[in-house]
């Protein structure tokens, strides 16, 4: 069986970005994708912020990558990886049947936001629907939007927004914020922000262009409101998909890199959403990339090199 | 006279994309550069690995980037940094005859390959003269090229072309290089690397297509060769553009930095080819620019809510 120089897990925009630079680098390369090219990119509207496109959907800039790495040769394989373990330096990647080997690996896995499971929140992620407000806070500048959840993300990025926005109905089921006490005190100061406690949202309405609506009921008179609305904010966790590998992690199953993009296991790379990160952006999944894809290279050759230790230099 | 939330210094990538994220969060952001919007990537002819864009040259993408910062209110001030000092929160950006003031600054200077300063080298810059393996060693597919230089990073460079061109005349002055052991023996495992020790270069010839040859002497004899080469690889050295500011640097001069991007100063980051980097890359630039813009804000929202601390959050 061929083994290949690397072998990349997701197709997002970081995994499409090591694609791009292992190719260049001539290295034998395999991205594998469990479901679609664009990863949790592909269900945004627009994206304004991963610069040289002022503005285009989610799936445009996708696109633009994957033709990007196809034109050079991207090789992608649909499968979903099961386990990935190392053996005499070399990692076997196990899909279902199938057992690939590689050199070594990138995992671009990526982090899905938690979903509350209520009426309209599927149908209107990305049409007013947000996980993200650096992404999409600034489409609602002088709009009211409704912010979901009491943790540190949750306080933080409605500070954030609310230098954006007019105005934040923030919802929470309990009656005061988990979160550290300096941001408990920084949301506190802010004059635009009008706190539901003790509310959940249970439905976000809609119709064509996006979000009007979100009905909150209090958790315990069961007493319903509607907040007019055009944009919803739900911060109640992120789930990185790194169940299948078994290297460092942080308590919330995020891997540990170091500054090259290195997990705990030698040749074993992890970037984007999936790792230990400052912010989950394209941006910078795309300097991840291309960082781990370079690293990589490295590491292959220092392997390869190896076999020549002792081989006096020529002079 | 008014303090701005932030001050980047240096409009190439990665300064471009702080200012992108730092507008988009209506931070009252200024960008000064020197001289022209670009940096070192403004001299490169063909760029193939940012992703999005399959080929384009340097010039051409960094307009994407301006005019992506300019259509959301980019400010751009022609000048020269003196020095940057920090006084009560407040960092004093002095230019010339004028000093300006910001809450958080971004430095973003880039650094610049050391040159040999012969004949054609500056003419050739961008059309055969390259100091970029990753960049452009993709462009020599099955042609042969020269590679000046005996320290690590030319060793390293080195090894990294052999596997993608057909031949490689590997010009140094001495007799052995500097490198670490481990990769002289690997640069001396490859077959298709030609060194010419005791040789330096004098002269890039070319024609309107670029880079032709490049004519070496032998540094006791003065017995010169012509190199029949349509690229030429100089690593002799790269100096960060980071004198104006004085925060922890290593020996090279450049910035070190967190995961954060946040240098030894709080408040100040150092992002793109000045800080320590794993990778000088416009794509790693511009995943430095968005986390040091995220990150800046969150700094400027911390001293705003200083105002505030001890009042009690609204129940």
């Amino acid at each position: 069986m061929e083994t290949y120089d690397l072998i990349i897990v997701g197709g997002g925009p970081g995994g499409i970005t090591s694609a791009i630079y292992a190719l260049r680098a001539r290295m034998k390369t395999l991205l594998i994708e469990k479901a679609g090219i664009g990863g949790q990119i592909a269900v945004s509207d627009i994206i304004e912020n991963y610069p040289g496109f002022p503005s285009l959907s989610g799936p445009e800039l996708m696109q633009h990558f994957e033709e990007h790495a196809k034109g050079i040769g991207l090789q992608i394989k649909y499968a979903a990886v099961k386990s990935i373990t190392k053996e005499n330096d070399i990692f076997n990647i196990a899909l279902g049947k199938e057992t690939l080997q590689a050199k070594s690996v990138i995992v671009a896995t990526g982090a899905e936001p938690s979903k509350l499971g209520i009426p309209g929140e599927a149908e209107l992620t990305g049409k007013g629907v947000s996980t993200c407000a650096t992404c999409d806070g600034p489409f609602y500048r002088n709009k009211d939007v409704a912010v979901i959840g009491g943790g540190d993300t949750a306080v933080k990025e409605s500070i954030f927004l609310s230098k954006l926005v007019n105005k934040i109905y923030h919802v929470h089921r309990r009656d005061r914020f988990r979160a550290e006490k300096v941001l408990q005190e920084r949301i506190a100061s802010k004059d635009n922000i009008e706190f539901l406690w003790h509310h959940r949202a249970v439905e976000v309405k809609g119709d064509q262009a996006g979000v009007t609506q979100v009905v909150v009921e209090h958790v315990e008179t069961g007493e319903q409101k509607t907040l007019d609305v055009p944009g919803v904010f739900l911060f109640v966790g992120i789930v990185p998909s790194t169940s299948f590998v078994d290297c460092e992690k942080d308590d919330g199953g995020f891997i540990k890199v170091d500054g090259n993009m290195e997990t705990s296991i030698k040749g074993m790379f992890a970037i984007g959403d999936c790792r230990v990160t400052p912010l989950k952006q394209v941006a910078v999944a795309v300097g991840d990339g291309a960082i781990a894809a370079v690293k990589a290279e490295e590491h292959v050759s220092e392997m390869e090199g190896t076999l020549y230790a002792g081989k006096k230099p020529a002079e």
